[in-house]
């Protein structure tokens, strides 16, 4: 499959698209200059020399891509989906964004009182099958390919057919996808970005996640 | 601890009191009519002879207890706290309330923007030290005092006294507690209920939970 990272260019984008390219993916890292993609994307094959990865702007990325991966802080959500929305009519778009307030990630509650993915879905219309996945891991060892990653990925979305498609990605980057619903239960993912940073901080540890038991 | 649960005739309520009446706690079931609270009491004696379990309607019984436990519905919640607000005064009181939505439990924003936790804070005034805990677990199985609960507890609040305490409620009903931060996090644990219903439905499970990993 041919994934563009949008905004590709973080912890998240980068830890995701070195895993998607050893698991033989075609991987187009995203950004807002083509420059920074290329270059983080000749980064990641320092890394990974036998990944097929490639870097360029994300109008490009998006264009040329089967499938979208949004990874843009949530700032940049609507100004990104803006310049892509025409590359990615038909498209599954994959998003990762959680909306956190800095300095302290904490958890923030969105004017519209929807989840930031219910708000993607918005913004892009109904021609671009949203699916939100990926909120809740931790970035941090991403990028090594040998750490195992002790967390499950809430997959909210529409339709089977693409939470499918997204939990296969899911077992590609080394974690078990969850089906976890309708798009709008995003905004649990999502809250847990915020959440599993309390955990982080008040256990001292830098991994906590989740796992959904009893399945 | 003498723990007076609100609400407290439905599944949840009557499966947490029946674990802290075996962990060796005063239960007192509340309930609006003092004879249904009696009625369940007498029905958890049934089931658990040697507990320490009486009913009674739900002013006295929080005006008895060291802590007051919230087993409403949401619809619930602001009627019951102004009945019992001078009697839970410079007390704990334990919020289990989740919002959701008939008939098919879906995750419910609240007007406020708020989690019903922080609502009930609000509700309460600062005089009421206001803790978020129990929402995410199933009720299903929980008055088998054998049945192994695989499901951590997610407890939200301000401060870290009032958090070990109900961490230790947690350990008392067999669960574990997880600190999860501020009170506004209690927004997961509540949007959790429905995301786990929809586990629940798509996996054909009963007991869909959650564990916190890396801690």
């Amino acid at each position: 499959m041919k994934i563009a990272i949008l905004g590709g260019t973080g912890p998240e984008g980068t830890g995701l698209g070195i895993r998607w390219a050893a698991a033989g993916h075609q991987v187009i890292i995203g950004s807002r200059q083509a420059e920074k993609g290329e270059k983080v994307a000749s980064e990641l094959l320092e890394l990974y020399p036998k990944g097929d990865i490639k870097g360029t702007d994300n109008v490009i990325a998006a264009g040329e891509a089967d499938i979208a991966v949004l990874a843009v802080p949530y700032t940049g959500q609507e100004p990104t989906l803006s310049t892509v929305k025409k590359q990615v009519k038909g498209k599954l778009l994959v998003t990762v964004v959680a909306p956190t307030k800095s300095p302290k990630a904490r958890a923030w509650r969105l004017p519209s009182g929807l989840s930031a993915a219910e708000e993607a879905q918005q913004q892009l219309g109904d021609g671009i099958r949203v699916v939100a996945a990926f909120q809740n891991i931790g970035a941090h060892n991403l990028k090594d390919l040998d750490y195992v990653l002790d967390c499950d990925v809430l997959i909210c979305g529409k339709s089977k057919e693409d939470k499918k498609i997204v939990m296969d990605l899911c077992a590609d980057a080394g974690f078990r996808g969850v089906n976890a619903g309708a798009l709008q239960n995003a905004s649990v993912p999502e809250g847990l970005v915020s959440l599993l940073i309390a955990v982080n901080i008040i256990y001292k540890v830098k991994d906590a996640g989740i796992r959904i038991t009893g399945i």
